[in-house]
């Protein structure tokens, strides 16, 4: 694949590096780059530690990106160094920029006319502290503060964008400095890709593997794709990165993963199975009845707005007497089947559909565990039923893998998929 | 702080690299090293692409850290590419090893019995896709796989680690990968620290700022303190880092905070308030009642092992009808208060309390938006109801900030913290 413009992403931050904070910065950066087709090639983070800083500096020039874009370390503390980092990187020498001091001031003034916690007695001592701020590098162009922190693009090889932490800070910032002058030159060399998603579901990741082996041998020009992998709660996520020219290959495969695993294949366009079930919901009204996964489907299928159209309502039924008295299952059943068992998934599902008086349900009972296998029915056993009103119940039982949580989480990701399946077979 | 032993951390993914999947195996080894008193310089983190891989591990050979992990790039797909990187990273040639081969096609056949979802055909080409997980360079040491790929520990310098991606897979096979000699001696020459998380809820970050600073004054030999602070869905997570001999200043510092934030601080010794609600639920039932969080909250409830003790089950009233049916809440008070009212919620904890024959009950109702916000009733108005059978309703609400899901998971964090209030001051 053609790649004529590569970038690096620089990440400091103490926190960030110790995992208390979830790096938001660097995934959406790649997103920003992707759009553009450049190519992202690392992501590094470290401390807030100059040496190390500088390494990852080098480390990326000397992997010949275009671009380096560095986030945090931009305050006025003595801690936030990134900025006399990337001057001594370049051999470049600090100046006071006065009139940006004076942008940073007034900035600072209104904030703390308007945050009582700052004492506005030393305004002086915190406008010192942030003439730290008003310090660039010789010959680098200004990116106007969201928050208190300027931004820089300094033109060099590679050329080197730096930017504050705060993601509100960052990101419209972030489209300031893409369109300087000399963040454009840095990825003049971009190539326009296309970017396509397929989503399976029930395939095991080797089987999608042994099709993608055949199809390199099948295909001629198979190299033109760029394609990822990706399992994710019995979910294979399959993205595939190409040039404009090598449309009619990915058609190829497509075709070919159609004729393989047409039954595993729900999604060719990215659109998610709570897309699906949302779309597939639409004049319908549901209602659930969970045992191990205790609210989290109902939750699921109230994430997006809008949900309030079908959603009547569920029934969390964790133990046995809220089965009887909330979804009225017959307490025989439960003894004579056991509480995880097709027959009380479904009568759950009937009593669901009955006193949410839905028209669609989706009951679910299994052993989460760690306790309460058994032999017959170990730990990961779970039942499921879908219920469409004037339709025979569509029962299942599987074994999932993994802890307790994976198990729950795993259930809610079947439950969806067994739902698509029914009201996709049904007549709306 | 002296610091003698220091790892690097290369996270392998076109899928982590482009953001579509967040890593969550960087910040958890991440903990893990700094437990162990070992000093992690970077993470770094590219695309499943050899050239790249092996120039991040250059990298830290030339930062001269004593310990690389990398996680991902296993499976049996032609772009999970780790094992062999590492292998020309230390210049050995990969190895068949026959024996590692039929322990994966063993937890193959088993994974594809216990999965009806997944199709059973050929067998054979599945196990050939994965022959290529049990390649593995000459005199490696292998940790036994917990999915399907295997994880290996190569002696040499620095000591590569090489672990799979999934977590469930990953942690555990951490701890023993971490055991093995090899990696023994790349950490040997660790500093033990202490860490000590205290949390805080209902405080502005601010607030911790502005007592911290004072500490820095007040306190003697604070810097030896290394502090992180966190602020997440409501709560600020303080970590402190310090070697032994610094444990009186710490000691120092806890008293500082809780002078200053006594009610604020709910723990001190790590706990998080899921622990401490589970443990204030021992010889309860609890019973939820659900609109805007449609079973968050439930689900949050029964995360843990052993939740059966004292869950007895939930509704999700997410419509009025559900609200009036199921809970017995009159259809008069929601005409009169509107559906997001304190006299609703109690209604809606009254309800559960009954229909669930519990002694405890939380009800939560709100407006999660983007739609349905009113001038009084903005989007992030949530009323919350604590209910234990014998007191009068404890009823708060608050206009939370963020987004659908923030205001959703924010509430649910609510609502465990007035839940642990309110079971504390109640005699058991």
């Amino acid at each position: 694949m053609s790649v004529s413009a590569r970038a690096g992403i620089v990440v400091t931050g103490t926190e960030v590096l110790t995992g208390r904070i979830q790096d938001r910065n660097g995934p959406w950066i790649a997103d920003r780059l992707l759009e553009l087709g450049v190519d992202l090639a690392h992501i590094t983070i470290c401390r807030d530690r100059p040496a190390d800083i500088e390494a990852q500096l080098r480390f990326l020039a000397d992997q010949r990106v275009d671009l380096i874009v560095t986030t945090g370390g931009l305050g006025p503390t003595a801690d936030d160094m990134t900025v006399e980092v990337v001057a001594r990187f370049f051999g470049r020498e600090l100046i006071l920029d006065v009139e940006l001091e004076d942008r940073i001031a007034a900035i600072l003034k209104s904030l703390m006319r308007r945050n009582p916690v700052f004492d506005l007695g030393n305004f002086d001592s915190i406008r010192a502290a942030n003439r730290k701020q008003a310090m660039i590098p010789a010959g680098s162009q200004v990116i106007d503060p969201v928050g208190t922190a300027p931004g820089l693009v300094v033109a060099g090889t590679p050329v080197v964008m730096v930017l504050p932490g705060p993601p509100r800070e960052l990101q419209p910032m972030w489209h300031k400095a893409i369109q300087t002058s000399a963040a454009q030159e840095a990825i003049a060399g971009r190539t326009t890709y296309r970017q396509e998603t397929i989503r399976m579901f029930g395939l095991p990741e080797s089987g999608l593997a042994e099709t993608l082996r055949a199809a390199e041998q099948a295909i001629p020009g198979f190299d033109a794709l760029e394609i990822t992998t990706c399992l994710r709660r019995g979910e294979i996520e399959m993205v595939t990165r190409y040039e404009p020219d090598a449309a009619e290959v990915y058609t190829q495969l497509t075709r070919q993963l159609r004729d393989r695993h047409g039954r595993q294949v729900f999604s060719e366009d990215g659109s998610r199975v709570d897309d699906l079930v949302a779309q597939l919901l639409g004049g319908r009204r549901i209602a659930t009845a969970e045992s191990c996964t205790a609210g989290m489907l109902a939750a699921r299928l109230t994430d997006r707005p809008g949900s309030s159209d079908y959603m009547a309502g569920g029934v969390v039924a964790y133990s046995n007497e809220a089965k009887a008295h909330l979804l009225g299952v017959d307490e025989a059943l439960i003894e004579t089947h056991g509480a995880v068992s097709e027959p009380v998934a479904d009568a759950m599902a009937a009593g669901a559909l009955r006193r949410f008086d839905a028209d669609t349900a989706v009951a679910i009972t299994g052993i989460a565990g760690p306790g309460g296998g058994t032999a017959d029915k170990p730990v990961g056993t779970v039942c499921f039923t879908v219920l469409l009103s004037g339709n025979a119940p569509a029962s299942q039982s599987l074994r999932l893998p993994g802890n307790r949580s994976d198990i729950r989480e795993r259930s809610t990701t079947v439950a969806m998929h067994l739902l698509r399946r029914a009201l996709s077979d049904s007549p709306a």
